[in-house]
């Protein structure tokens, strides 16, 4: 075709191809990360107890990154006796499911002395996170955020204005280690490690020393000392807000200073306004705030609140410091958030989260199939678990992507997990006759290129008038949330009531007490995906499924991720 | 030649060879284990804390055997995130160096929801034990006794008679978890975990519940009551003693019988009495007690005391229960054992052990090779290390056993070890003017068949006037224990006055403060072997070197112990 054009024409076109080549040298850049994972003594809330650290800090480094850019994370593990892996949350992973970082399902763990390098494209911008992914070792200490930069002057520029920004990692902590955790949940009966006993921002929090064994705690330390986030009157700032807890759904809020959502996991909504933001393990969000407090002499707090749990967990703080107002803690105390049961709150601000009107993206208009899933606790012989359709999900000792990819027989459950459960007679109010359950590390087979819906149905736990909240993270995936309710979700009605107009595009998504929530999804990511509650403590009791699809897609797998369960010796 | 036979005298041979086939049948039984590995909440010494244990207990079953039996353990790690490996202690592994169990010598570590299978014969009767092998983790509660039954009628058979036979095994124990352990004594400045919080006998111990933090500990646990040895007047009892400690050095008494030592590390020695036994970690000694107090109407005591470092740990204790005494402890405080640093006590005890005279095995007349060792503490930035000839042992990440039959190179340093140090010059007396060393994963390689001598010269530490007792174990032999000595060995004076007589056969011996200890071995046993100081924290920072020898003698090495470092993928 170009020889057809005259020489001038020629010359242009190719001057124009050659821009575009320099231009998507300078901003696809290759971003090298060198960390390693060991345990150190911490003291996040001035409790010293050991935690996984990377390159000795937890939370680890803030990943910054710019759309299109190629991240590259050589994890070097010096855990001693312990393997790692670690999930990059929100990362679709597209053409790179091998680097999803799920042992059992995308990889096997890395070996103390190995190192494992994770390479991924941060392909959309937004807010992110990573974290660990095997056992509860999340919980130790290993998280951090992925901060993506929109690319300049592309169609994902931000739809809003800002004058500055500040991160913020919320968490929990516990000052037992996830063994005691982990066996606590395993032993008959449960030996449950109790509420957290702090929250974290940013990887600090205050625990009361005088209820601290003694010698362990000190609440001098600059590194338990709250953070301060620096404003200046008058302009407006933006707060990346995530969640990592392992249990908590949390509430927070800027003393006096009500907020404007804007992003929801790396997808920008139509903005509206909360006085306080719920937030669950998993979620991401961005909120403006304007400096303009009518009293800019003094400081505000920050405050972090455990919700849809009766809690006993003190406020996690941190300081919002006017330029100009004296350093030190705000002279009121710390907001006490929301009613933990004011589910209706909370109900409505998920039902507020909606794509903003210049990013819609329209689902496809109907399923091909639909997978409803009644989310249950249940026992088996005598062990609380959690299951779906009275399934509850183990992990196989050989990662799926592997197994399937390869052939390897045996290495799980072949017969395919429910697609459904008795939606018309089940009653979710109730607690159920028979408790007792089975377990499966079986998986769902997605049609490559197929739609999928999921409904997931909450319902009564093991104690009577007792409905908890779950987010659920799907990965590979960004899902669209098409409805949430309490009650039954009956399948002749409810999807007619589907938000099929903007609804937003979202990784984790919250189920609430007795509720149900409807997403839809295209299965076009080849790959094997794990999709799960996001509470430590659930997926761990078998709160979770796992999808796969196009896996004939996906081209040779790195032998990396191999060397456990029966890919041992690199079949 | 059975075809020049006559016919009867074929009948005659045919009869013997089946008689000796069917006896062989009957005797050498194949005993199968099944173990799995996991963590619970145990309370040995009162106090609640996590212990890894085999099929839910701590210590794991006793392995009970006959010589020339093979033992078939298979073991299953349910330990989540930690991986495991299980050390024969004692057994040498002729013809199955890969079944030795030492991360990183002979095998990589068995990880969460894989199996392993050992197997091994035991060729000799003896007591032995066995325990985790990788990191710290032998601290953590993976411990237990294996004894092995003299072949009835043959050579082997006790030079001594008993009328009944007790179990001791002896170990220290902390409420802090391993990593918290290993992560102090890597840290700068060293967080020293402290002296053990009880000592325990059988896995059972008493903690002072009132110095524990609430809820923790309870005083009325069966789990944590005094172990009761049942005797009846009048009879002689053969009690097998074995330590796994961590760290102490322990004097072990019966209160008011004298002990009469017949076997060490599974060979008889020439009996002599002692009013209480020194042992060290990795060791086990038989002793003989009459039960012939003049005083049988009440009980006495078992008691255990660290010496060599100065105690911080209460007696561990134990109850001889007289037939017909009443039960309940004895009436007398438990006895607090020798002076801790009565180094000559333990010494003479070192040198009293000699072969029994109707079992002796004579050493070769003469070395082929010596290698002087000098033990001294180090530091590598700032960190506190031990080391060898100024090296500090690493282990590496691939299993020497596999690098070197395989060839794979670049597994660890290809150059050996120092062979001597100065020992002319060096003040064994003195604090190091410069104590900074480099660490090494070097090994020796020995000619197949030679003859070695090592002699362990131990020498002061980083602090002023302090040199510590340190028990040394070698993997795949028993060593002739040729001579003990305190001050400086001179290798023109000293292999004179070497025992070449009646020396015992151990596998475990202990080197002296400021002393040395001279021992021969002949590297006949084709495999890689680790040889350290068995207190767990020594070898963990660097006190320990390795041996290989006639490894193109051994045929092709069974898959299972291969999946980490450079034998990821099988190679």
């Amino acid at each position: 075709m170009a020889a057809s054009l005259p020489g001038a024409g020629r010359r242009l076109l190719c001057c124009l191809f050659l821009c575009l080549l320099l231009s998507a040298a300078v901003r696809a850049a290759t971003l090298h990360h060198e960390w390693e994972i060991s345990y150190q003594f911490k003291s996040p809330d001035c409790v010293r107890k050991l935690a996984v650290t990377i390159n000795g800090q937890t939370p680890g480094p803030t990943i910054r990154a710019t759309q299109g850019d190629t991240v590259v994370v050589r994890v070097s593990n010096s855990l001693l006796t312990e393997n790692v892996a670690i999930h990059w949350h929100g990362i679709r992973q597209i053409g790179t499911p091998w680097a999803d970082g799920t042992e059992g399902v995308t990889q096997c763990p890395i070996l103390p002395g190995d190192v494992f390098t994770y390479t991924f494209v941060v392909d959309r911008p937004g807010t992110y996170m990573y974290h660990a992914h095997y056992g509860m070792q999340r919980s130790a200490g290993l998280n951090g955020l992925i901060i993506v930069a929109a690319a300049p002057g592309g169609r994902d520029a931000e739809p809003f204005a800002y004058d500055g920004e500040h991160d913020v990692l919320l968490n929990d902590w516990w000052h037992n280690s996830t063994y005691e955790q982990a066996t606590g949940l395993a032993s008959v009966p449960i030996r449950w490690v109790g509420e957290p006993h702090s929250l974290l921002i940013n990887g600090r929090g205050t625990f009361n020393c005088s209820a601290a064994v003694a010698g362990t705690c000190d609440a001098t330390l600059s590194e338990c000392a709250a953070p301060v986030f620096d404003v200046v009157p008058g302009k407006t700032y933006r707060f990346r807000i995530a969640s990592l807890t392992s249990l908590s759904a949390l509430n927070f809020e800027i003393e006096g200073h009500p907020m404007t959502v804007v992003e929801a996991d790396g997808h920008y909504v139509k903005p509206f306004v909360v006085d306080s933001l719920s937030i669950y393990s998993g979620e991401t969000y961005s909120v403006l705030i304007k400096a303009d407090h009518q009293d800019p002499t003094r400081n505000y707090w920050l405050a972090s609140n455990v919700v849809s749990r009766q809690p006993g967990t003190p406020t996690g703080t941190a300081v919002l410091s006017y330029l100009g107002a004296p350093r030190g803690p705000p002279p009121t105390p710390p907001p006490a958030g929301r009613a933990w049961n004011d589910t209706m709150y909370r109900f409505q601000q998920s039902v507020a989260t909606v794509a903003h009107p210049a990013h819609v993206e329209p689902p496809p208009p109907r399923a091909d199939r639909t997978i409803l899933l009644l989310n249950t606790q249940n026992k088996i012989d005598g062990r609380i678990k959690w299951a779906l359709n009275n399934v509850s999900f183990t992990l196989p000792h050989t990662p799926y992507l592997v197994a399937m990819k390869n052939g390897l027989l045996g290495a799980f459950d072949q017969r395919p997990p429910p697609e459904t459960y008795a939606h018309q007679t089940y009653d979710i109010y109730a607690v159920q006759k028979n408790p007792n359950t089975t377990t499966s590390n079986g998986l769902y087979r997605l049609r490559f290129g197929s739609v999928v819906d999921v409904v997931l149905q909450n319902a009564n736990m093991l104690d009577a008038n007792k409905s908890e909240t779950h987010p659920w993270h799907l990965h590979g995936h960004d899902f669209w949330v098409l409805g949430y309710g309490i009650g039954r979700f009956d399948p002749a009605v409810h999807p007619a009531t589907y938000n099929l107009r903007d609804p937003v595009l979202k990784n984790t998504v919250a189920v609430h007490p007795y509720g149900w929530t409807a997403l839809r999804f295209k299965a076009d990511n080849p790959g094997v995906w794990a999709f799960h509650c996001h509470i430590e403590a659930h997926f761990f009791m078998g709160m979770g499924v796992v999808f796969e699809e196009g896996i004939e897609r996906i081209a040779e797998l790195p032998p990396e991720i191999m060397g456990c369960g029966k890919t041992k010796g690199g079949h």
